[in-house]
């Protein structure tokens, strides 16, 4: 019997077959937007066993084990790997049509050249030879295998980089790994950690940031400091897109108040992120970066859970909002003087790509290219 | 030639076939949302004919005569039986590829056992046929022939259910037909019949209600009544999604407010509103209910049809409302002392599929299960 | 080889085969919305060269010129003729899957009778075969071939017609060309050429439009005057679609603000337009008019562009405003009193076509039909 994941597995026509063995598959990998540690690649990891490699971690998976009735013990709690995986293992036959389904019998194949499919008649066969073959698996390795050129990871802007420094030296391992730089904190004012994360960029530049120029000359010496290590990209979570006109004074003022911890409306916080995001595209434009919006999340959606296992930990969701206009003002502020960098919009919500993709086409230009992908 | 309607009708792989054919066709029809009537049940309801049995109360096919120019009086006005009938008719042959193409001919096979298609040269014969077996097909028999274990019908909060108990005391009938509470009367606070329908409440459970503790022990009662005669889930209309958060004692001068014929802010009805479907959610959690939120609907377009024929006669559409923010913090209220119950949502508008998906899935668990339908 | 465009283009079934060459195909076009100039029809308008035809004034291509990389002097600069138009067929093989790509050679096919694909290799060809035709295939050539009945050009309430009057009154071209009324500039009173328009109305029909009678009877008269010369139909662009209800004696006192330059806020904004919509439509449907609304148009996101090239250059968008309940209200207000005329929807949007379409089944009757078409 044929297997499951062969030579030809999607590849329905002449036409796709042609394209797939003849061009894509011989292209090395440049990863441009990913949540690598690069930490864990320098030390080239080792993991314990299957369930380390795929469910320690992996929130899409614990997303459909608790769809499939599978509770918390057995996902984020302390019952034994083993016995996690195995619950895995059970819940993997009813994906039959989800990504995860492919992405499993992909891994095993591709990885450990295993063609049997998982479920709980072959879990312990798959689990004991996977096991074995990730003793010489590493971290490395595995991107080896995976023809990786390049890997951009997420950073925030007070990090030292000290990983990708240690990579950049490391002349054992071909993949370059380039920090990319995420501002997040730097722009989400209304949030509580705010003044929080104001102070460590304060410690990490040496200087007291206790206005808006201050503030904004502390985020250049970082850009340049990334600059200097290879950046390439910056990543912005757009989960809703604001953008009001502002003048330089009215954020100063904006930036004081949320310094001295008072409360801003909606105006304000709205005015600060667009004047931000205007300050950090142009930054970028000089040095010829890319910036990536990362829109339309909902993220923990359940406050019990955030509460019991933190953020990212499968909770999240797709939002709604409109897009268009306050999408349409960001973008023109920067193309108004001619200084709107590359930019990737990432639009979650797939009613929002006919809006994404005509109005890229209406930035489009010598110079500027904007590029579309529909996950995140 | 091949009737239209035949064995393997919509199923055009083998692998549908086995499904349909060795599973899903034996299996029972449990309806949890219908608008049956339960007293033309217990009264075993006799059709007059073809007409009453299809065209007088049904306003999808009403919508569909109008759509092709059929006029008011052959619809819902004095016309003969077999003349509106007729109209109906001329009207099927335009509508291959519409599901009322389909499921008219599927009840003309299935009950009636005729592979004619329905065309005003066949209108005649098709009439007098059925009308002619309508003389034994009463109300129980179509739903014998159609193999339903259960049907949840739709019930006003103050409706006595004597229908339901004398349903249950009738040895001769196996369906079982239990009520399910839809207590839209008592969240849209903002609508003109809101005071006299707490009225109503008042004398079915026999004091005054004139402050919110009072309106809650009713509404509680009624649930309780409802759970004596096996009630398992109730409906909610979600035409707009609203949540904000309120204390109790906001919520209450509210509701005083309301009692009283005092005009009411779209943010105190927010309010109300929300308060009012998180105080059901816990009470339904309590009985092991299921709540049923149908979202989407814009309801009564055309003000000039609704006040010559009434709601519910074919003059809805679909709503555009953003969803995603009011119904997270909706279910999340619920979710946050672990009180949410099963829920099912039916989204109306096909672009919400994606959110409403995402969603559920950030509120499995052990307990709760979430699922979506598309229509209502 | 079978050329690309030829007789079953498009045509992948028996009975789309059957549909197109027995019945679609011998039906003349009636073209109830373009921007054809009917100056250039009566003046029987030469094209320079395939340039001319294509290129001079189609920011369709240029559109996707732009998104190709080719410089904005190869586009709307000052190249000559035969290298932008040598850019253009550098971009077509690059297009494979757009629609662009089949009119592209359905034009070469139809008009020319050119089978070869255009590309950087048959440009120059191709440009030879073509202009050469076209001493000959002048404006109403092109028409002729295409076996026009009727076009309907859109047209500003001052035109004075004089051309529609011209082509009228010659027998020799039996193309109908009727204007349609597109008064955009008296609805969007919050625009800064609000007050000119109206002083150029004033002296079109001789009078001071002062108030709002006045305004209204300048176009009454205008709407008259289209009428006598043949005119069916109005456009109107609603970008947003906005209404409020409001009394004649608010819009007449906004009327006033605004011709007096007063600021007016974006209520006052919605009452003008929705009662501008309403009154519109009942003089319309007076006339057995049919009314077109384009909705969903994000216009002119780059301001930069703008400014150098104008509008309708290849820089706008789609919009994602919410339209279920302006676009009902609107529609019920005209429906309310009888007076809704036939009226086309063309939402740009495709995730608002549910919405749009079970809106218009719900204002269907025995005198309306509304009609909804997905470009404009």
């Amino acid at each position: 019997m044929k297997s499951f994941i062969h030579d030809d597995f999607l590849l329905t026509s002449e036409v796709a077959k042609k394209l797939y063995h003849q061009h894509a598959k011989k292209i090395p990998i440049i990863d441009y937007h990913c949540h690598l540690d690069p930490k864990e690649i320098y030390e080239d990891k080792k993991f314990n066993n299957l369930f380390d490699a795929w469910l320690s971690g992996d929130h899409y998976k614990w997303r459909l084990m608790r769809a499939n009735g599978v509770t918390e013990d057995y996902i984020t709690g302390n019952k034994p790997d083993f016995d996690k995986f195995s619950k895995w293992a059970e819940v993997v036959p009813h994906l039959v049509g989800n990504p995860l389904y492919h992405w499993t019998h992909f891994e095993l194949k591709r990885f450990f050249d295993i063609d049997t499919l998982l479920s709980p008649k072959t879990a312990e066969s798959i689990y004991k030879e996977v096991n074995q073959k990730l003793e010489t698996l590493t971290a490395r390795k595995l991107i080896e295998i995976s023809n990786v050129d390049v890997i951009c990871t997420t950073d925030d802007p007070i990090d030292s980089l000290e990983w990708h420094e240690k990579l950049k030296n490391d002349q054992t391992f071909k993949t370059k790994v380039l920090p990319a730089f995420r501002p997040d904190k730097a722009i989400n004012i209304e949030l509580s950690w705010f003044q929080e994360w104001v102070l460590k960029l304060s410690k990490v530049v040496g200087y007291p940031l206790s206005n808006l120029d201050s503030f904004k000359q502390a985020l250049v010496e970082r850009i340049d400091y990334f600059h200097e290590r290879g950046c390439l990209l910056s990543d912005h979570a757009l989960d809703v897109v604001m953008y009001e006109k502002a003048t330089p004074e009215e954020v100063a003022a904006i930036y004081e108040k949320a310094i001295q911890h008072e409360e801003l409306s909606s105006r304000e916080i709205r005015k600060f992120k667009g004047y931000m995001l205007v300050f950090f595209g142009v930054e970028y434009n000089k040095r010829g970066w890319v910036q990536q919006y990362h829109i339309g999340a909902l993220r923990n959606l359940s406050e019990r859970m955030l509460k019991n296992l933190g953020p990212d930990t499968g909770f999240d969701g797709i939002n709604d909002g409109l897009i268009a206009r306050p999408l349409s003002h960001l973008l023109d502020a920067l193309d108004s003087t001619g200084e709107l960098p590359k930019t990737v919009l990432y639009t979650l919500n797939s009613r929002d790509f006919e809006v994404a993709i005509t109005m890229m086409a209406a930035f489009q230009g010598g110079a500027v290219k904007l590029l579309l992908l529909g996950t995140f």
